[in-house]
Formats: structure tokens, sequence, C-alpha cells
């Protein structure tokens, strides 16, 4: 995206990607409550976390650059740098899945939240399983 | 804002707001070196790192819960909390100006760009000075 631009150190990729996943799954996660009973359902506040995730979701990967990667529990496999667009694949998936979950949110109705929520969190689980280490 | 909600613990309140500062620096700083010549001017990313920014700049302020000050340089003082509404007043004024620079940024213009990254980047250091530990 136009807003993307090379980072001047890898230490800044490494810090302002984990940054934008932490906001997502902050708000992912509150839609996450809903869906599993934890917090009664609330159809708008469901609709502006999903918006918010949505909007993030293009953004933490221009901070996978090469060489940030490593082996420790929650870093990058190097895979995600061999098999790069294998790894572009499972983000665009991983967008698409919280684009349909931001129409859905605003449906106002838990069960379609809870199909698309689980559709999303499967793209997330699917990405984390291959290209992040353990 | 809907979307916002409880943290389950302080330091997840901590992480989150610093997170969402985190991105809208990176963005921010992008602008600023277009501003400040280090990088040549291009107007369709600077439209698109001031959306990112103004979208952002709602965000971080409900992860500022009470108990979550100190004294170390970069966090926040007491009078957060003491003088919420004068600090809520400085968050509005930075969301105010970075909102004018979304609008601004799609003149494809430099020098309005400038006027305006100077105006939000006045709203940003105003609140640090008052409310920042230095």
């Amino acid at each position: 995206s136009a807003a993307q631009a090379q980072f001047q150190k890898p230490e800044d990729a490494v810090k302002y990607r984990k940054a934008a996943f932490t906001v997502m799954a902050t708000h992912f996660g509150r839609i996450g409550a809903m869906v599993q009973g934890r917090v009664p359902f609330d159809g708008a506040a469901a609709a502006a976390n999903a918006d918010i995730v949505a909007a993030l979701s293009h953004l933490p990967y221009a901070g996978f650059v090469e060489g940030t990667g490593g082996t420790e529990k929650g870093t990058p496999k190097a895979n995600v740098w061999t098999e790069r667009p294998k790894f572009d694949e499972a983000a665009k998936k991983m967008q698409g899945e919280v684009a349909k979950l931001a129409v859905a949110a605003k449906a106002n109705n838990l069960d379609q939240l809870k199909a698309a929520f689980g559709s999303a969190a499967g793209s997330c689980k699917s990405c984390h399983d291959d290209f992040r280490n353990q």
C-alpha cells in the first residue's frame, strides 16, 4: 500500500508488526468474548470492533522484512521468507475473512457473527500453525 | 466508542495503548519524513498514511486506565487521572488535528501538508509536555 515504506532498522519493523497485531487482537478478542458468551452480545460493539480489525488487517505485513525471523516461540519461522507467496496468500485469506466479519457484524445477529468469527479465527490459526514458531 | 471495553488486566491496557501509539507514530513519521525533506514528497502516500493516523487516533485513550501511570521517562504522569478532563481535551485536540491532516493530505500539495503536519505535531508535543514523564 502507499502508506508502507522501508523501516529504518529491522527492530522498528518488528515493533511495528507486533503493535499492529496487538491492536488487532484486542479488538478481535472483544468479538470473541461475545461469540463465546463471556460478555453479552452487543451488535454495535461487534460492528465497531470488526471495522477496526478489518482496517488494521492490512498493516502488519510490511513489518515482515527479511532477516527478522527467529526460533523462539512466537517469532516468525524462516518459511515466511522462503515461501513468501504462500505467506502472502495466508495474509490475504485473513484480510478477506475479517472483511467478511465486518460485513457480518453489521447484521446484528449473533449466529452470523459466530460463523464469520469462526472463519476469521481459523485463518489466524492456520497462518500461525504454518509460519510462527510454537 | 462502542469498540472499547474494559481490559482484563492493567498491563493489557498499557500494552494496547503503546501498540496503538506505535502504529500511529510510524505512519505519522512517514509524513514527517516528507515534510522534512528526508524522503521525496508523494501525495498518495501522504494521504494513505494520514488516513491510518486519523483512524488510529481514537484508539489509545481507552488504555489509560487508572493506576497505570508511573514516574519513569515515557510513562503517563499522575495528572492524566487527576486532570482527566484536561487530558481528554488534549486527546480531542490531537484527533481534530490529525483529521485535518487527513483532509489536507488529499490536496496533494506539500505546503498544505507541512502546515497541517506542524499543527498535528504540536498537539502531540503539547500533550506529551503536560502529561508524560520526561
